[in-house]
């Protein structure tokens, strides 16, 4: 027979989970609806029919429920980089596979650099966490591929450091500068095949360069 | 004789000249020396010594004031585009003078980008503003040099846009992910030195990417 007092605890959290879900999921919708990160604690509240005052309960604040939500949506690709580092693949495979996978979360979350950058400036802590967290294992796998690829004499040796800016910042511009894509070329949304091309021209880029060599 | 009314007139222009570059000069010390766009315009006023009231005189508001900064700072790498475009050097030269000369701006103001970010968000008229007065021209340059190079032989055929977001972002993250140099890297400023290998990785992977090629 089940120990009422552990299934009143239970049910509890259950029904606590689900509230922080809810609280998470109407920040995201917000944001994605909105085209921007600046969603007010009474909208998010309004949107899941969660009290408001309950992000401070579950969150500490909001900018511990954006940290929440950061953390949520990029839990996949998480998992996916320590997937990928295992994957029996060539290093040009991972790597594309790797440039793949950031473009296709900034696509589908595109307030997630925005978040970032707002809670690193809200206080150095997040910074810390959001680099622990989320920028290392993307370092880490970014290391273990140009390390293979150096082994296997297919990479030239290349300063992880350098690589890392320049991969991530590549593929963030043209998500973070949307209003030069729509100025500059006229285009109103990144769809499906315009994120191909984008993914397409980074791989071959960064790994052949636009100089024609013969050989 | 000069004429005693247009002497008052220019007296007064040049005053007010005078206010508006020491609002614009106090406005660019603060943002550099707190690591942050966010100053308020009673700190401008007071570093400057001009009254608060006087921003909404010469610029409108705060945003006008921001595009005026915007506009200082970039106005001679606007100039160094237009010359480098009729410089008589190689595709790959010119490919290595605009980098570096986007990295040098970065570095020396490193709030121009995310003023340009806010600026955007405010209004879409900025967005359009910038568009065509600082991105539009580097867009330009790009084309002329892609071409050139094509025209060579020296280059593949790029898509213009790609190449673009992807040169912009890879020279401009390093300095927007600075709490990642700091956390990941342990660096603490960008130095010269630092700004001159970014720029050589930069250039070296653009052209000939990181996988080594017979020939």
């Amino acid at each position: 027979m089940a120990n009422p007092r552990k299934k009143g605890q239970s049910a509890q959290s259950s029904a606590s989970l689900a509230s922080r879900t809810q609280l998470i999921e109407a920040a995201s919708d917000l944001m994605i609806e909105r085209g921007t990160t600046d969603v007010t604690l009474s909208d998010i509240s309004i949107r899941s029919g969660v009290n408001a005052a309950l992000v401070k309960y579950y969150f500490g604040n909001k900018a511990g429920l954006q940290m929440a939500l950061l953390r949520s949506r990029l839990a996949p690709g998480m998992a996916q980089l320590q997937h990928l580092a295992a994957m029996s693949a060539s290093p040009l495979d991972k790597l594309r596979i790797h440039i793949s996978g950031i473009v296709a979360t900034y696509l589908r979350y595109p307030y997630v650099n925005r978040l970032m950058h707002e809670l690193v400036r809200e206080d150095d802590s997040y910074g810390k966490m959001i680099a622990d967290e989320i920028a290392r294992p993307v370092l880490d796998l970014q290391c273990a591929i140009l390390e293979e690829g150096a082994a296997l004499g297919v990479f030239k040796p290349v300063d992880p450091m350098m690589f890392y800016f320049h991969v991530i910042g590549a593929c963030d511009q043209i998500f973070h500068g949307r209003y030069q894509l729509k100025f500059l070329f006229n285009v109103e949304e990144i769809d499906d095949d315009l994120r191909r091309r984008y993914v397409d021209h980074l791989y071959a880029t960064l790994t052949h360069g636009i100089v024609i060599q013969n050989g």
